[in-house]
């Protein structure tokens, strides 16, 4: 990882905003939980999540996942958090959502515990990836951003995965899916994912298994892709998307549609399915996958095959039917102590939305939900960032742990490195308006220092309280008159002549004194 | 007005949508609705509403303005409405919401005019603008965009600002403020920008008031305003926003805020009113400007002076204060004839959003609500035309009626072109996003028509469907292989070498015919 501050230097300008790391430390020197801290020129400082990740000497969860042995209560977060045992995972991530250690703490390492030891909350954390910096998916904590990468066979190499990976992760990724298909070395690329990546790295093992198959789905066994799922988990990929319930029986419920089968992974199953006559593998093999997750501490993500993509194919049998399958899957994960979440969405209107929410946690016993947007209307292509965040925000207050982003290319083109980052700010800021509308502890403490550095003009402290400070400080110096000094009491959008800002100032001396 | 096919029409590539405009006739020939006809490859004909306006001889409503005095029966749409006249404007409003007219029509002639009545809805036509097209605003009609230009004393001239027009008229704005201040002509300007308008215009008058009293508020008086008001409506302005329902009793609680008064004609009254130690002379006088408006049927934007700046500052005793007083001046508005409309939020968090709506329609008798956003959240500087798209898609499937735009360049600088197509482009799909969730008949048409455009892989059509042809071909162009044909059966998201639309083809082949 480098640092922030230093990456984050306009070469134009030389402008960068004054954000250090700080470590909060936890019951031990063993847990430090970096944070951005963003240094006010008021001498505030203000502690953030920071995804960014630290360099280390030795990974740092590897004498964790060493020690877990010892317990003797099980290998996975969910198997020992039924067994009353609190990882070292779990209290970071506590401290990670509290932004402190202590009394104080919005959530204890007891409620990180409770919340994954019924299911409700996931820490996708492979004991092959020691890298990892631990994070939680689950309603009551803050709702996370996925940023899918990958290269294709048409497009994008190696080295222009790991500048995507590092710009997802500077730009507050959450979690990264590797989707990346149709390249030589897939193995090695995402080896180096893994190794430089803090984030859980997420994957759809058909995608891999298909291109073993050498792209032909009649020659896509199970024993093909149970192989390619294992080598995979010994990799330390951290969860893996697995459209298991899509069963043969939805399969003319999906033909029914205008849209029919839109996701990548659902597509393929339908097609071997198709091919063989024969019954979803991934289903039919179900406790084998589970037997590999458990090994490793994989989470599934149970994949939405069907999910819907347009706003009349939503809400339909074929959707909530593989909801209804996916909810006994995750039954079954449970059980046998695999911590799972559920994906969801696709193309929504926004009066179903609450209604997906709803479902999903009846039929899935409140299991993490993680959707792709909605995207709220179907024609505006060039702007599916911003259709899919208006549904992104609205399903994560309903309760939404964690959002898949979509990008300005998504119909039209594969993202390049600007779609990532826009992607993702788009989704940060629809995270946290739901996070503010669900009133979690601290939520709005950026918001708050940012309306009283715009009460003050103190414009770089407004940059640095940005999602995206850079960019915010390059649209206002644009405009900005030369010589106007450095932080001038106003801006180019009502000019010098009258700011309202500047007659607040007028307006509290006269009535604040009175009272 | 330039037509579409030609302005569009890329001058990199050739490219151009095909989209023609063709008219729905009304009772008479008097009565042409114009409207898009986006024109696909499989001969459909996708009718849409448009703004663009057409080029007149004789301005479209010359007669139908002369014609009024005959009834005897009033001036304004509203008093017309409430003795029962069905005019012109009424007709034609139907037919622009309905897409027909006649028995299809989903919205009659007679509907419009009792939602008039009520003043549940408004319809802003000055008759001293016979140039425009009328419109209608109501929360049972299809949720109208509003775009606001202007130029500054900072930057941005006479013919900068009709470009920005034009610009906005091209992207599908409803209605376009004027908020230039600051400049030699300003008369000049806006008479150019009304003659040159089918939308309604709208302007803050006291913006005017203030240049008119060279910048000091303690010159600004009665007379002064009064006086632009009339000057301005004889030009043809459609609506004023005045800021009368921020009382003298207000400031303290502005004053108690983070960030006081933000809206600048807002700030402008309380800088009268605290230097002049008044009551604010909009509400004092409140009857004169009523009767100028009566005269002109001018409709009244009842203006938020208080309107939060950020999420601390929302839903507090100044914002719902005033909301209380503009309540009680709308009725008085609708008890003299004169057509208003509510404006509100700015910065809300979501789940105060709902709450924003219901007391609006409470206090204000169903007065049609015109929001600034809401913006769900204060730290995205650079990207709040997405920040506010989230909630202002919310708080039209609430019941909004119009939406105000924000641009990209909120809180940071004035905008320029590229920031009013983008303000405009992400506004018009949350208004869309709201109408089909409100479930408005027709909402859904031209995306059933995109669904089926991208089951066929029809690129070209998808590109005429979408609410920005040129920037989703550029979009999809720049990352297609050459020779790949002129519509190939994949995009370089996944690449040529599996994709689901494809299989798609035979899923339905398979499942469809045992059926």
């Amino acid at each position: 990882m480098t640092d922030n501050t230093v990456s984050q230097n306009s070469k134009k300008t030389g402008y960068a905003p004054d954000i250090s790391t700080v470590f909060v430390r936890g019951s031990s020197d063993e847990i430090q939980v970096p944070f951005d801290c963003l240094n006010l020129s008021n001498g505030e400082k203000i502690l953030s999540y920071t995804v960014k990740g630290v360099k280390r000497e030795v990974p740092l969860r590897k004498k964790w996942i060493e020690a877990r042995a010892s317990y003797g209560k099980g290998r996975t977060q969910l198997e020992l958090a039924k067994a009353g045992v609190i990882t070292p995972e779990m209290e970071f991530v506590a401290i990670r959502e509290s932004g402190c250690y202590g009394d104080d703490m919005a959530f204890t390492p007891e409620d990180v515990r409770k919340a994954v030891a019924c299911g409700h909350a996931v820490i996708p954390a492979n004991i092959c990836h020691p890298e990892s910096e631990p994070m939680i998916i689950g309603k009551q904590f803050s709702v996370k951003v996925n940023a899918n990468i990958g290269a294709s066979s048409l497009s994008s190499g190696y080295a222009e995965e790991l500048k995507k990976l590092h710009l997802a992760l500077k730009h507050g990724a959450d979690t990264v899916m590797d989707l990346s298909t149709g390249i030589k070395d897939l193995m090695g690329l995402r080896n180096a994912i893994l190794r430089g990546s803090p984030a859980p790295i997420g994957t759809v093992p058909v995608y891999e298994a298909l291109d073993r198959a050498e792209g032909k789905a009649s020659d896509l066994t199970w024993d093909l892709f149970k192989q390619t799922v294992l080598d995979q988990a010994r990799q330390g990929v951290d969860y893996f998307t697995i459209h298991a319930g899509l069963t043969a029986d939805l399969l003319p419920h999906a033909a029914a549609r205008t849209l029919g089968i839109v996701s990548r992974g659902g597509s393929i199953m339908a097609s071997v399915m198709m091919r063989n006559n024969a019954e979803n593998m991934a289903y039919e093999h179900f406790d084998e996958l589970i037997e590999i997750c458990r090994e490793y501490d994989v989470a599934l993500s149970l994949g939405d095959g069907l999910r819907p993509g347009c706003i009349d194919d939503a809400c339909d049998d074929a959707q909530y039917g593989e909801l209804r399958n996916i909810g006994k899957l995750a039954a079954r994960c449970f059980d046998a102590g695999v911590q799972c979440f559920i994906e969801g969405p696709g193309h929504v209107p926004m009066d179903k939305i609450e209604e997906n929410q709803r479902l999903q946690e009846q039929y899935c016993n409140k299991a993490p939900f993680y959707t792709l947007g909605p995207l709220v209307t179907d024609i505006a292509p060039g702007y599916d960032h911003i259709t899919s965040a208006i549904g992104g925000a609205q399903i994560a207050n309903f309760g939404t742990a964690m959002l898949c982003y979509v990008t300005p290319s998504e119909h039209l083109a594969l993202p390049d490195e600007d779609d990532v980052k826009v992607g993702l700010v788009t989704y940060k800021l629809a995270a946290h308006a739901a996070d503010i509308a669900k009133g979690l502890p601290n939520a709005r403490i950026r918001d708050s220092a940012m309306a009283r550095a715009r009460a003050d003009f103190r414009w770089f402290d407004q940059f640095t309280l940005s999602f995206d400070p850079m960019h915010a400080y390059e649209v206002w110096s644009r405009k900005m008159p030369e010589n106007c000094g450095h932080e001038p009491a106003f801006c180019s959008m009502c000019g010098p002549r009258f700011c309202p800002i500047r007659l607040n100032r007028a307006l509290q001396k006269k009535y604040l004194k009175q009272e």
